[in-house]
């Protein structure tokens, strides 16, 4: 299980909005829903899962933003990968928060 | 009003858990409730509010990790900055929520 | 043809030096030379190439990490993806270059 | 001594190309040349040196990139932090490099 964290930015969109392509992206994970565990933060996608089915969806996100007015697709991975222990989204913030003052 | 996502990951710990430095790094976010707006993700912490501001805390979190065990710190930043309209935790996610089938 | 760039960060490795880690990264991106351009950066390693068979060889590495000593591996990857024109190591940095004073 | 990788993106720029923002980066960190030393790659621009004078380069460059065109911006930045020893662009290569069959 490994937690991968991305974002999409595609480049000479002419508005600086880019919400309808982040909405894209978020069409397809929910596809996955049952297989995985994902949550949206205002800055990326986090996916918890298997790892290369995880990488198998952020890579079909990123393939279909391209499209006639995205010609450039700027994506940003982050994938923390732990064997010792399970790695899970709500262990993961617990283990920070029984740890705040 | 920028937005800031930053993580910090120590370097030759001994152990792969790393969630105590998340935790002292949250202490320090959390004096400056009132003057930012701040979120806790399961891959890093979220800032909302002046870049200047926001940034000075990021440098604050980074250098305090260091210490007789720790001597090396990798520090990944990510600033999303607009500036023709407001940018804020709650906005971003309402924008693409919105947009989701 | 796409660009990839990567950095692969092993946690608990005791020692705050990981040039080895690198080393064992580039000798798995040594292998695909022929099917794709590499340059090693001191921040991390740029594959130009099939995005597809890119991508293959950065997973090979961040799992080729794991051991017995490496239990927690955290991989950063940025893909610059264009399709309106050709992206090579040489053309982006020449582009840059021409535009400088 | 920090190493610190940047790259910074504007968004809705109508074109896909952004190789003249990535010279207006150029000319700004060529300004402090002899205080810290920088290399250039086909991903974004690496600075050595002192870490608050890094970091203010960086931002420098991040807050020059809006205009009249540009209003929105993502810059990341990735700092690398040794403090038992000297982190030197030339050093971390050749440590590499020594260890690679």
């Amino acid at each position: 299980m490994a937690m991968i964290e991305f974002s999409v930015v595609p480049i000479g969109t002419k508005s600086a909005s880019v919400s309808q392509y982040v909405a894209q992206a978020i069409n397809i994970v929910k596809k996955y829903e049952g297989q995985i565990q994902y949550e949206l933060t205002p800055m990326g996608t986090i996916i918890e899962g298997d790892l290369d089915l995880g990488m198998e969806i952020v890579m079909k996100v990123h393939k279909d933003l391209f499209s006639d007015e995205v010609k450039r697709v700027v994506t940003n991975i982050k994938i923390d990968d732990r064997r010792d222990k399970d790695l899970t989204l709500a262990g993961k913030m617990k283990s920070v928060m029984e740890k705040i003052k």
